[in-house]
């Protein structure tokens, strides 16, 4: 007997029909003797329906009181998929139990839309399944110190399953989507991608970061931090399928880099274009510039992604860094009316036609040449690179948006990732 | 500067367009000066959506784990119709705030799909309007002591929001719905039926137990006991109308019986056909007979309108009581099953074909012989009259249902119902 996370995305929860084959999935594996916690996501467009609700009220609201509603609105999905969920599952002859985040509770801080998970009480989680109850979790959502709603921001469901799978010490965290793993790259772009049998938590981290939307970055955070061991498979099987054929599908996230060594040096190119550079230019180079800089957009509550700062000329230096696609107006508006003004610095600019496309894979720590040959392969193509930024296990560049589908492909290819 | 609580129904706040003008209407009364709280029912239409999605589901599921389940997913209804207005209101420019029920919190027992308020703690609500703040908070529902989500049963929105009048104190809480206040009876039925610019706490609880639908009676009963001064008023005249013109119109539910004294004797007629009669025959007639029939139906959360005991004969004597017609079947089978073989009665005659009409007024306190005219008029009219209950300010029979529009035409008619 094992104790199982299963995470159901949206389009698995899309309607009766679907809950009912998710319901059956589940019963299947408690009468192969598994305790189980299932986190599931709203119904597929009822997030989006109940968030253009709340833009027809105000089309140009923000803020504070506004987020607040907006979890209040938003959180509203998950619990109604929840319940159908316990109640399909009472109409397979289970006992089952939905909690809301703050029932269990999910506790998180108070970033609403965007909210952090900071702790997860097991206790009354436990207690049903001690009582032989399958337990459902609303996903996405959580309940800050005061007693307000929270949601994790979209995709938050991955991070609520494998929060819930590591407070519960779970022995594995199934990630059901509507892929069936994790690819070498999206096969939208490459149609050769191969989908990976095992990827390394590092590696997974590093494409979830850069923009694999597979699974959420925090959730792949949060599994690494406590260790879950995570798979990610696709609800679109039978639900009668074979379960020791289900439990071995997809694309397990594993922590053993054993398994890794003899595997390619690159295992995925990623991609993203949902981001946008700035630059700060001409700021006086001074002690305390970068945290004066990002410490404003922090303070904002704004995610910034690569930093650079060139070598200084002249006393000045450039610095420049990329945020999400949607924070960039606001992030332009305050660097331009606080922050540049307080540095003494030249100007800020900033392009939103940018891309991100990077190399992953933990091979490279122990291979050398891999970024030149990616910058040459490149470079072949004819497309410049505007930033670079590497990890031990990554090397990104930003170039122009409209090269990014040519620069995977080129990617994919110079690293023989086509080739099992 | 007063604080006043207002209530709109499903139908008012069934798009987006009319959630906002709920709200201008709001900023209306806040503008005028007072402290507003309101308590808004789910878009309609939405509480049947999610309802018939768990039919789908579990088209033969009961018992209480289902239950919990229909109220953790019928109260997302009345929480997202709160962000709603709380949006539209921060879009008017208010200060605004929901509250589900289990964070103000309204606190009720654990009859799921039926619960009753135990308590409402006010101080959050009450920090909130200090702040300048409109507070949201939903209808229909609460948190039992267990931390489950309860709801309050069909039209509960109208309990809360006396319920929240009575904690906070309010000076009035005005009920907005689709009819614009009180009538002598169903115009539907009675074309000739005229609106009560006035009627007692007493009548309405009357009425709305005897199956006016115009507010739910819980509603009533918490008004009477916590002499929350009530208005039902219509949601459709235009939200700018003159403030104290809307503060006037609709019925007003009045506690000072002196307003009263010099009008009829008869306020209104109130019908009902959603009742069945049950008979427990040739019952032992012992002590304790009332306690074991009706306790039994009690303790499976059945509630029990009239209840008769006729005279016994041969000592053995016939026990008839009315229940909604849903529990119909279920009372049958319990009493048949458990009951009767207990008792040794002899059998149990069922009848869902009834109705049950009633003539309503304080008037019949000082006056004699109303009730005989209400027989005589039946009878003129050929209708036979299966039970008879009484109480000081209404007298209530039990008839075939195919002569129900019949009978409330004729008593409104032979109480001069139509003449002002």
């Amino acid at each position: 007997m094992a104790l199982i996370v299963h995470k159901y995305g949206g389009t698995s929860m899309g309607s009766t029909e679907r809950i009912r084959n998710v319901a059956k999935r589940v019963a299947k594996w408690v009468r192969a003797g598994h305790q189980m916690v299932v986190v599931p996501s709203a119904m597929s467009g009822e997030t989006n329906r109940l968030l253009g609700l709340a833009k027809e009220l105000a089309p140009a609201k923000t803020g504070t009181s506004y987020d607040r509603e907006l979890d209040m609105l938003a959180s509203t999905g998950e619990q109604a998929s929840s319940a159908l969920l316990a109640i399909a599952l009472q109409s397979e002859g289970m006992e089952s139990v939905s909690y809301a985040g703050w029932q269990v509770p999910i506790k998180t801080n108070s970033a609403f839309t965007k909210a952090r998970i900071e702790s997860i009480d097991d206790v009354r989680v436990r207690q049903d399944l001690a009582a032989g109850r399958v337990v459902i979790v609303t996903g996405f959502q959580g309940v800050d110190p005061d007693g307000n709603i929270t949601t994790l921001g979209r995709g938050g469901s991955d991070t609520s399953a494998v929060a819930v799978a590591a407070a519960m010490k779970a022995d594995e965290c199934l990630i059901y989507t509507d892929v069936d793993g994790v690819y070498t790259t999206d096969p939208r772009v490459v149609p050769e991608a191969r989908r990976l049998k095992t990827v390394s938590f590092e590696e997974m981290l590093e494409m979830a970061s850069l923009g694999s939307k597979v699974l959420q970055i925090r959730s792949v955070e949060f599994a690494g931090k406590y260790k879950v061991p995570m798979r990610v498979l696709s609800s679109f099987t039978p639900w009668d399928i074979d379960i020791h054929e289900e439990a071995k599908s997809g694309t397990l996230i594993t922590f053993e880099e054993d398994e890794k060594m003899e595997q390619a040096v690159v295992s995925g190119i990623a991609f993203n274009r949902d981001e946008a550079k700035i630059s700060v230019v001409g700021v006086p180079d001074k002690p305390g510039i970068a945290y004066q800089i990002l410490g404003a957009v922090a303070a904002a509550n704004i995610e910034v992604d690569m930093i650079i700062q060139n070598i200084s000329k002249e006393g000045k230096t450039d610095f420049s860094f990329t945020v999400h696609r949607n924070d960039f107006a606001r992030t332009m508006d305050l660097l331009k009316d606080k922050v540049v003004p307080a540095l003494g610095a030249n100007e800020v600019t900033g392009d939103a036609k940018i891309c991100k496309v990077s190399i992953v894979g933990i091979g490279m720590r122990s291979h050398v040449g891999i970024a030149s040959k990616m910058f040459r392969s490149l470079s072949e193509e004819g497309i410049n690179i505007q930033m670079i930024s590497t990890s031990e296990i990554k090397t990104s560049v930003v170039i122009d948006e409209k090269y990014m589908e040519l620069a995977v492909r080129a990617l994919h290819k110079a690293f023989d990732l086509d080739q099992a």
